[in-house]
């Protein structure tokens, strides 16, 4: 009788029993409702959520954190985000694509997704919460999807990114639209503040096309960060973001 | 009786009767050789031959060019290479595994790849063999892969670059051992010329961890090219990278 079913049908009749009896039931069911669907390789996603600051070292020079897992995942985001992008705006170049994209892959909002999913609970860590290890959620969460791709493959990780990041967490008008402006929120931040807030060219380097700007952002007269671009508008959002952090804005 | 068949199956069996008829049945004979199956939507391919030099405007400010199937050729690559090489080395760390794609997938190794694939000759372009518009066969390479997955999916993708690619013209041992090394490179041909070959570092920015090292290469006394780094070896490479490049080597 069984033998009339496929082998990816029975377990996923057989899945549920095997959760039931494993120690592992309660990480199950919280991947249950992030990913919705069972995994089957549990280990794979328990590594992703392991920091490198409590990671154990399995061979010489080798440990088992979510680091090789995050390498996965965000090609597999990359990928799925391209593709995303790619068809839904048949009439945009490429210039256009890949800077909607970096603003989807960005750190700051792979940050506030993995937070919106509560990984920053299900994640093994020892740093505490200073504002200079914000990216680790973010490191999470792409582990998570390098984990969904090795366990389901890249269909599974397409639909999961898709279906419940993607179309319910992400407003692609508003990021079409809006900047990512750290410079109007130090600004913001500063005049709340009462802190002097200066950005400061400090040298250009090179002629013509390949011009680099090097900026500084001074806060009441002190250095907190800094940034080099060829487009000195990019280098001052980039040294804002940089600030930003520090800040922990 | 055809009702028997799978709409694939249909297709597989139909498809070298379209072919036979087709007007462009040079053209899927040619990329039946490159990529080991007869393309379906061969509109997508002819793009990915398109380089923007001949590219017509299909709408206002924008081109039917091969930029955007090269955007989303790039991140298939990636992370096809990025998950062939997470399982060939279960137990090196992310930055190996990081290093070892950017070989793979880095310029010099893309165009060398299309040219033994004889991508150079499928190329639509109105430009000359100048050495300055080296990257345009690694560019459509890309773009083919593009094309070949939204055609026939991640699956199918995977199986071109790693059994028609990877396998076939990339010495995995060779490229893991060996730096890309373009220094000597330029160093071996300023001898054999009997050129005056500089390094020459312009200045060093920043600070501790921060500095960045400005690195010149100077033939006869005359700027070739320069590049900026954190590392003052990586600038070297980079700056003679470039001038190989602008020298044609």
């Amino acid at each position: 009788m069984l033998l009339l079913f496929s082998r990816n049908t029975l377990l996923k009749i057989l899945n549920p029993f095997f959760v039931y009896f494993s120690s592992d039931k309660k990480l199950f069911h919280e991947l249950k409702n992030i990913l919705g669907f069972f995994p089957s390789n549990i280990e794979l996603y328990k590594q992703s959520f392991r920091h490198s600051s409590i990671a154990k070292h399995v061979k010489k020079g080798m440990r088992d954190s979510n680091e090789r897992l995050e390498f996965l995942g965000d090609a597999v985001l990359n990928l799925v985000v391209a593709d995303y992008l790619f068809k839904m705006y048949p009439y945009k170049d490429e210039g256009f694509l890949t800077k909607l994209r970096s603003k989807i892959i960005g750190r700051s909002m792979l940050n506030s997704l993995a937070m919106k999913l509560g990984l920053d609970i299900m994640l093994d860590s020892s740093l505490d919460n200073n504002p200079k290890n914000f990216s680790i959620n973010g490191d999470a969460f792409e582990a998570l999807i390098g984990a969904v791709y090795l366990d389901k493959g890249y269909a599974c990780a397409q639909d999961f990114i898709l279906n419940r990041i993607v179309r319910l967490h992400i407003d692609m008008d508003e990021i079409e639209t809006k900047e990512t402006d750290f410079k109007s929120k130090i600004v913001e931040w500063a005049q709340k503040q009462r802190k002097v807030l200066k950005f400061n060219l400090l040298e250009e380097i090179g002629e013509g096309n390949d011009k680099l700007y090097h900026v500084e952002v001074l806060i009441d007269n002190e250095q907190k960060s800094s940034s080099l671009h060829y487009s000195k508008k990019r280098a001052e959002q980039i040294a804002a973001e940089k600030a930003c952090i520090t800040l922990g804005l």
